[in-house]
């Protein structure tokens, strides 16, 4: 089973690498960008069988060492 | 209009990231994970109006900056 993790910014954080992604697509001449943030996505394979106990489990991975819970949010997704 | 853009490694190239990860996350006592893959995801502010028109102009942004079309894949979702 695989789960797919996605981890942002909380909104309000300051995005400076979303930022420099937006000045310098605007300096290759794509213009109409009005703001850029950055994340990380995680692809988890996962041995469990049981999509539930399975988020539960990526949740508390996640809490422990994928994100930063302080600045980051996270979405979980089992696929 | 937000596009959102997915960015993971090609399938055969290796992510010693994603395998940090993994490795992490058993010494925390994460059991079950076999695998790990760490991507990035972009979301982008859009002014433009047209979803069509606006897929092509990010997929021109991941081809030019957003991508290493050698090494990585992407996918472009407009939200």
């Amino acid at each position: 089973m695989k789960a797919r993790v996605t981890i942002m910014l909380k909104d309000g954080v300051l995005d400076p690498q979303g930022e420099a992604i937006r000045h310098a697509l605007g300096g290759l001449g794509h213009q109409g960008v009005a703001g850029v943030r950055q994340g990380k996505l995680i692809e988890l394979d996962l041995e469990s069988t049981d999509p539930e106990t399975a988020k539960v489990e990526v949740a508390r991975m996640c809490e422990g060492l994928l994100a930063n819970t302080v600045i980051e949010k996270y979405s979980v997704e089992i696929v």
